[in-house]
């Protein structure tokens, strides 16, 4: 009998999914950043994600409670941006360890507030409970009116980062700025075909957007914007990014480039590759294995 | 320094909410059954509620993998019916240790597919993570036209019960029939005024309506409809009831309870009480402690 120590998550994530049930009013269900449903009788889309960071895996006891708090709400709202939109209200499911500091609660909590103020969105309730592990669990609503998948690149297609990768684990894992005015634009701006955030790294999310795609890829290693101290195996396996890897349809012209850069003057916008026909996956720039993990 | 263990989940709760930054778009931020968020330019509502189940908390290891998915997802259709809506998604966040069997996880989604059948909602997403205890966070979107919440009971409305109460650890805990049709009934055809599902039994749940409609109550115990073997302290103590605790403005007429009947010919409807003035509370029939904890 397996266990799920040895189906990996992946399989185990098909075998749940498969029988899935979905009424007609879901426009994207599970495998893409967040599920997408239709509004009655309205040409907007209602997003919904949830998403648990556990502690020793996702953070560490030590890590300030402030940006564990942060972290947990702005993993969703990197979701919500994943697919061009933007959050409306989130509920949080805590468990705690009784011997918790309740002002570490209320720092998790400030955090979790300061989110929302940045990125606009209501915090309406949740609940807490006493566990063995400390773990936050931030589900929410976003608001979309033209949802960008994983699934819709095609060959031929421009492929861009939002931003630098690598290294995150240096303190951007927990400090990050989720890219969501910046998917806004891409969306108004450009001919935006596929998007997701970079969560486990490009390695292993650039294949993930190809597979649903249908596509290959051809990315050149030695255009990826790296952190600053970061190898190319970092940036492409270090993973926690919070970046956004896109598809475009048409490359971005010199003067969108330029209105990018001003309306972002912090963010750089990079083209790494473009996408193939079929499975086809090619990489110059000198890196052997592109699909390596980062303890390899 | 205070921990979780000192402060109690009640004072925690009004610590962590008091901050909540709340838009203009809810209706009802945290501290009833659901959040209501108003939908631009339409006139119903979407509610959002998050609720975690924790293996020997909320249910035996030894418990049916079947319906500890029913009861993870029920609870949260429970919560719905308490604000008069409907179900519309849901998404799970699921922690379980590595050794768990695969075939346990697909028995638990075989009840939490089934609880989706049977209330006409999707299954639209989640993730799993490994942890060192088992736990499961159901997150949902319902609907609603006309929510009914905790706090608008007022002196002299009637104090009625769905079903039987007590004794739910002989298994309804984990088997119970969310009230949703019922709910949908009762806003349709009496004033109605306010509801909640009954999930810490009612010695603990109507003080905390009573408290938010700022009114007292008046409960015969000789009325309580008890479950089978149930004593009135089981039937106000047990807790895990999942049936609607609701005050209407006017008491139901014979020709209601005859319609109620008929429509619901397996679920009594039962008068317990009505609300008084003040924080006046009274209880006729013999119990000593309508507050006792169910291990005094």
């Amino acid at each position: 009998m397996s266990d799920l120590g040895t189906i990996g998550e992946d399989k185990l994530i098909a075998l749940i999914t498969a029988q899935s049930p979905l009424r007609d009013n879901v426009l994207i269900g599970p495998g893409d950043d967040c599920a997408v449903l239709k509004n009655a009788n309205r040409d907007d889309y209602t997003l919904l994600k949830t998403d648990s960071i556990i502690e020793g895996v996702h953070y560490l006891p030590s890590a300030d409670p402030y940006w564990v708090g942060w972290k947990a709400a702005a993993r969703v709202v990197s979701d919500f941006a994943a697919m061009a939109g933007t959050p409306d209200a989130i509920v949080i499911a805590l468990s705690l360890k009784k011997e918790t500091a309740v002002s570490y609660v209320t720092d998790l909590y400030r955090g979790i507030h300061a989110c929302a103020e940045a990125y606009a969105f209501s915090v309406v309730g949740g609940e807490t409970s006493c566990s063995s592990q400390n773990m936050l669990t931030v589900s929410g609503t976003g608001k979309c009116t033209t949802p960008i998948t994983r699934s819709a690149a095609q060959a031929g297609h421009a492929l861009y980062l939002t931003g630098k990768i690598g290294g995150s684990i240096q303190g951007k894992h927990l400090t990050f700025t989720p890219r969501v005015d910046e998917a806004q634009w891409l969306v108004k701006h450009t001919t935006l075909s596929a998007m997701m955030d970079l969560s486990d790294g490009l390695a292993k999310d650039l294949p993930r957007l190809a597979k649903l795609s249908n596509v290959g890829y051809d990315v050149d290693l030695a255009t990826l914007p790296l952190n600053d101290g970061c190898s190319i195996k970092n940036g492409i396996s270090d993973g926690e990014d919070y970046e956004l890897l896109l598809a475009c349809a048409c490359e971005l012209t010199p003067q969108q480039l330029i209105q990018w850069s001003e309306a972002f003057p912090e963010v750089q916008l990079t083209k790494i590759g473009h996408c193939t026909t079929g499975s086809r996956t090619e990489l110059t720039g000198g890196w052997e294995h592109f699909t390596t993990d980062s303890d390899d």
